[in-house]
């Protein structure tokens, strides 16, 4: 029987000549399945009808958009999710989402082996494949580029002999992955380390050093998910759309790293997520009114392992349910509003206010009004620091 | 035989009032101890002598400002130390060294009590305390604002009384605690939560929003410590006051949060800390660089317990001792440049360079010279993913 | 108005002589409340009477047998809740509990203040108020041993004084506390923490060295519940008192600790818990067979601060709640029956059998029917260490 | 040229196999290295002697026991390292001593390749592979048991057909790996998880259930390390050796447990190791009484990822490094006396004694001599539950 093929479809280089190329090697039919996650760029028709062009017995397209945002991006604001305190896991919140997808057109177009275009040292062969086994473990799986030993002259060359329909002389000089989450860059002069950024590489952002004015924001919060943008009521995907439209004109979001690859290596990343880190900022500081304070501190290593476990591919794992038990549970009552300002690159809280607000004036003010009974600090501080007063004085009689 | 106070002075109201009223009150001798962290403001003399015009029998200024910079900041830069992942801990650090000094004053002068400025309510009291419990647990401590529950009219209404050389009438809305490493601000309007703040009130960064020229700066770190700053060498305390400069008049580190204190409450802290901010911010990205995946990882627990001690008055307990000698292995490679833009209120790394190095451009480059084996890459991403796979396996059989 | 005191009554010397004393020096009627948690000894009924006799207004009963096992005792099974990797929290488990009735009873008594017997230096005293300011923050607490600085010998004059019902020439010279989970005790000897316990102190185990024939039992978990022993269903209750028996019969669950309290000190702590020891080691093991390695890693961290938040007195804390949704999630799976042979002080597990089993025969074995593909290995090592290899390689480089 | 492979020999069927394959297979020159760890067993001129007859150009004996004990055994025990809670990584110990000793022959004889006997669905060719690409990433690896796909069988036939002189009538039906630390015992009916072990697989060992006279012994700890039994110095590997002897007659240090392979399956192993777990417990009791509780506290995560690291393979890992300049600094003061009694399969704390003692009898006692100030308590108390009265107060509001 003919295998079938379900390729997980950009329009791009690698992923078009795949289609001919597997067909041919595997003897294979190939469904080209289009997730879209926001990532904009060309109409979708237009690439959908490219994969038909190049050979695919079907091909397809499915809006996810805002199924990513409310089950991908939406857990990742409320663990203020931060790989290496930065990097708001842009490509890691995409790939299960696809997988997913891709499990499911297996089922309804009888496939047998799942197919993406990913490399051999990157982070997302192992999203998708770590995925595949778990959703699907029957499924084998084939990456050309990095089984085939693929590289991009091969492509190029393969293509033309094909007479495939893609135009290389569009060819940008950068290796992009774009999601509604946010925008990561790769390209040659960035592997120097030394060289900084140019401002040609972005485009979910305006230059930040531009002179504007300021934007100002109140995000509504319900159990740590966004619902309302001044007010008005937003579904998750327009909550992270609407804040990369307005942080993004204020330059907010850019971020440029030395990276740890779960593949062992170091990588220079340039990233853009403009809403992404919008609404990490405001929710953090919406956690720090609402949350108390040993769960606060304790969820800081909760939140660190979740962000660890999504970068390294982990997102139907055990672990990772366990944890969003915990979030959940810490979630309930992150609700009430955040005022931000959004200006030349920087997201900056102004103002909070929340009905469950754990912040007391009464207790906190130096004014009129003040309950805080001081008499009982002194016994507090005494027990507080009599183990480190009984070490230090053990420490003095045997010095 | 008369108790002798050695009390940690800071030529304001509270303090200065603390001198005739505890001489009176514990029928005492009164030293007053003021310990010059870089705060800045007042000539040390002038305040010197307001102490002795009080009525103190003693009155002495410590120049500690390289001891502060160099055991107290250096360690908090080498351990990202942000409480609640954003204060650099300005006044927890000074802590620490004041009474130290009181200690040795207290020797020197033969002093039987110590005594401080620090309310009931705050953090500052447990730091002094648990300190002086560490440090010379033989010590009285007396607290007159928190034991004898002096307010501010109170305090006012002595001096008049006592005709002591205190202008009420330069008196600033604000109650303010500084030092080299930072400014912290407290006022009434704050303790509304929803009130951003004025700008007024800044007084070590310039406004962030006004049009000005980038500032560009390159950082020389060695094992961790801030060494030179665009090829200079630096002493520690010359660094961060660098640094203050330059980065505050771009208007970084400003910071507005809700802070969790260890006595229980929320409170409403606003904070300057251009130097801090932007060490922090260059260490970090150099420990990307030059530090081990797995190290960086646990690093970040140890990182945040360093914090958090150091927050909570623990500066003298064993725990901070051994978390220190953590960090200390983990710098021996954190050695090599930052080059920095400080601009518009951010302070944003742009290359960084290192002898020490784990970034290898022949494994991260997508280009010629890559010499990343991909073909290892399917048995890793195969036994990585094997729990998971059995697991979701299990759990489908069961369900 | 008179006020009216709920008094945690245990019968003994301390609570008895409250009850006059709190009527009298706080002109106040005394409700005493006996809660049951299987503390066996006195029959409960004479218990109530005494408080009576002693001139309480009120005396109830309230038999919790079955809720403290199902809502205390199973949550730190699940946890594997041992303290300091030895105490299984027996005390500290039962007083959030008679926390609850007691704020129960205030309610439905009208009492308007909530009493103990604990003193100032030990857990129990920030169990019971950190418990009632959480559910009831309106009711005073009083202590009297602490607050009124009570010694015994104060306590017997006074129960003399005022003819109290109290045989003291049956008085024990063990300081005891028991429930159905465990029992620790505490005496002068002991305080000298080179000294050994004797035989005489242990009332829940039998003498291990003695030489019996060995026992073995069956047990069933449910999602990481105790529900059958033998085959036989039982209550959370059952469960525990069978154990305690038949482990108990063979000396298991002796425990001779120095430990850390909450108040800053450490004591010397001599405790028996059979029962909660089998479980907990029968529950280790299956949680060994049936939950992913990510997860059991992780689970630790979240099991020991579960652990020292109890014993901290924090059971009706927000982090509390979030740590057992974790524990509530990762415990889906944990269903399964354990082998256990309980002799000479041991409880030794000797066969699982689990539907959830992870443990894969076909993967495990090296005997035929092996499917774990080998040649997969070499690519996982090889990625595995390479970080540990570039680190290792820039050290001899720089060195 | 010839290449040179240095073989890490073990005397038995797979590795004396390997010699002469190895030497067909690459037309390679074998040098046998034998690293004695306290495995006892056959006499070590003995199996050297094997090794030259089965064709080695070279066959060499270490003896690095005093090195193992001191170097790889202590800092386990100062990490009281026992993975899962149970085991004390003894095969995990010995693998990266013998990686130095095969890097070193490998430098002395002008080796090129390094070979193990290691299958490939085991943790002992990660610790072998990690460790010799971190200390000399220049030599080759080859496993003949999982690159060459060998079988027992394969290698008995292969053995006869060359002659070798390897006696297959002796062949013990038990897969073993032991060293001076413990044994690990695999055997066919162990795969069968709910069977229980056998006494004949156990030798370290007596039967715990047999009567016999308890022993007690006094151990004397130094910085963490045991330095004296029963008064007598001894070298730590006399200390372990010597505790071998007397827990192991006293059947003390079985364990049977699933484990979680790093290559990511679950295994069933059992373990004697009567030394390690009589010292772990004592030097565990000797830190309950020596060190800080926030110290104690926090290097449970130490120890547990110290314990993971190391079993994952991980040894010469730069994370190693700085957890272990952690756990020296905690250990400074944790020197003094632990009273065992050894029994019946247990090793019971009766005794410590310690002048760096953080028992304070004047602070614990509730008899005569109590110094502790128990007026102190209430404030603390107060302030202790501050924040968990807050958040309940808040959610009673809400709800």
């Amino acid at each position: 029987m003919t295998e079938r093929v379900v390729l997980a479809y950009s329009g791009g280089l690698d992923t078009s000549v795949a289609i001919p190329y597997l067909a041919e090697k595997m003897d294979a039919e190939v469904i080209a399945v289009l997730v879209d996650v926001g990532q904009g760029g060309e109409d979708m028709e237009v690439v959908r009808k490219r994969a038909l062009a190049c050979g695919a017995v079907e091909s397809e397209v499915i809006d996810a958009r805002e199924e990513f945002a409310a089950d991908f991006c939406l857990p990742a604001i409320r663990a203020n999710a931060l790989y290496m305190d930065r990097y708001p896991l842009v490509s890691a919140l995409s790939r299960p989402l696809i997988v997913k997808h891709l499990v499911q057109a297996a089922h309804k177009h009888s496939g047998t082996v799942v197919s993406h275009g990913c490399t051999g040292k990157g982070n997302d062969q192992v999203r998708f494949e770590v995925g595949i086994g778990a959703l699907a473990p029957h499924l084998k799986v084939v990456a050309p580029a990095r089984d085939f030993a693929w590289t991009r002259d091969k492509a190029i060359a393969y293509a033309e002999s094909k007479n495939l329909p893609i135009d290389q002389s569009k060819k940008s000089p950068y290796s992009i992955d774009q999601n509604i989450f946010g925008r990561a860059v790769e390209t040659g002069f960035l592997e120097d380390i030394w060289n900084a950024p140019i401002e040609d590489i972005y485009s979910y952002t305006s230059n930040p050093a531009e002179p504007r004015d300021a934007d100002e924001v109140v995000i509504t919060f319900e159990q740590g998910r966004p619902v309302a943008i001044d007010g008005e009521t937003v579904t998750p995907f327009q909550a992270i759309a609407e804040l990369n439209r307005r942080a993004g004109a204020q330059g907010v979001g850019r971020l440029d790293m030395v990276e740890d690859r779960l593949v062992g290596i170091k990588s220079r990343e340039v990233y853009e997520a403009p809403g992404a880190i919008a609404l990490i900022t405001a929710h953090q500081e919406l956690e720090n009114v609402t949350v108390e304070r040993d769960l606060a501190r304790f969820k800081k290593s909760v939140d660190q392992r979740w962000g660890e476990l999504v970068y390294d591919g982990l997102w139907f794992s055990p672990l990772k349910s366990s944890l969003e038990a915990f979030i959940d549970e810490s979630q309930k009552h992150v609700t009430g509003e955040i005022r931000m300002t959004l200006h030349g690159g920087r997201a900056v809280v102004t103002g909070r206010r929340s009905e469950a607000s754990l912040y007391d004036f009464s207790l906190a003010t130096y004014d009129e009004g003040d309950l805080f009974d001081q008499s009982l600090a002194k016994g507090f501080v005494d027990l507080w620091g009599l183990p480190s007063r009984l070490a230090s004085a053990r420490n003095t009689r045997l010095s």
